[in-house]
């Protein structure tokens, strides 16, 4: 770091912040933006900005949206009686991808990690209590992570409302479409069988 | 991305078009930015910006610099008759990290790549040219990068400086300190013989 100038150290300390992003990886897209033009690198900055000033989370699902109320929620061809709750936006993206789910989501910002000092407390439980006491959910759809914070937080969820007239399911876990069952660990394997139905 | 608010989607585009960072990195940031202060994130802006207001190239090295002539160039402690040509400045930084190189630097910005329509009017060899037609410089070091481009690259700058009395070396290939044979690729092990010398 030592031979940059300053206002380069300066961006390469700031890139390195970001998740996924090392101090080797940010001073390569800082070489990159040395590189690129004026007009390129004003663009990024004014949408990273334009993003904070702009952006709100959704009054119903917690999704991230320029409205109160985003495009799905505000859809009245999705069905308002079955939730699909994920731990993030991206999460959301992805099933909206896949172009199969016509319902509607609860984003809970997070998943519990007791260990880096998340609980119950620091997810969007309380919306999602509040939306199911308000009648009208018919299934929770549990679409937390297939890992152990996604699981410990879809088993919360069941618990939280085990006692209510609730249809609540996990989604499936098993082999991904495309792949060889040689190269699939043994976890998702058992998954795949414990989850198996019939032709 | 088809599910994600407008500003997101602008942003994770900018994102996008860094080396290295795919559209699913690019949402994973986006996401970070969106949870991130809107404190940090003016902090991030602000460095892109100012990178490009404050950063040219230094008038002898062509590494980036706040000055018209970088701190290396700058210093009367550096052996000027020793030149060593990099292809980028993180080279460079990674270099300067080592510790042990006393002399100047020249950062060609780039490497011949015909098949990417780089050749050699693409780098910056005329600056090269003209620091060793100036006089005062011994040994040119060429240490482009261990590949096809880097080893092309040193190749022509060895021809253009053939006639003159000047020597010019070419840095080490070989294993990787720490590494261990058996991991070590064939070319990695030719080069290791090629280069290797008497104890």
């Amino acid at each position: 770091m030592k031979s940059y100038a300053q206002p380069i150290k300066r961006l390469i300390a700031e890139l390195a912040k970001l998740p996924g992003i090392g101090e080797k990886t940010a001073a390569r897209l800082a070489n990159y933006i040395l590189r690129a033009t004026t007009d390129d690198v004003e663009k990024l900055a004014e949408s990273l900005v334009e993003v904070k000033r702009k952006i709100r989370l959704c009054r119903v699902c917690l999704n991230p949206s320029e409205e109160d109320i985003c495009h799905i929620c505000a859809n009245p061809a999705r069905d308002r009686q079955v939730i699909c709750v994920v731990e993030e936006p991206d999460a959301l993206a992805a099933i909206e991808e896949s172009g199969v789910f016509a319902g509607t989501y609860h984003v809970l910002h997070g998943a519990l990690a007791p260990l880096d000092g998340i609980g119950p407390e620091n997810l969007r439980l309380g919306e999602l209590q509040k939306r199911v006491e308000d009648g009208g959910v018919e299934e929770l759809i549990l679409a937390t992570n297939p890992n152990v914070h996604g699981e410990a937080t879809a088993l919360l969820i069941m618990r939280m409302f085990k006692d209510r007239p609730l249809r609540i399911t996990r989604i499936a876990m098993g082999v991904p479409m495309g792949g060889d069952l040689k190269y699939v660990d043994k976890m998702t394997i058992s998954k795949s069988l414990e989850f198996r139905r019939g032709m």
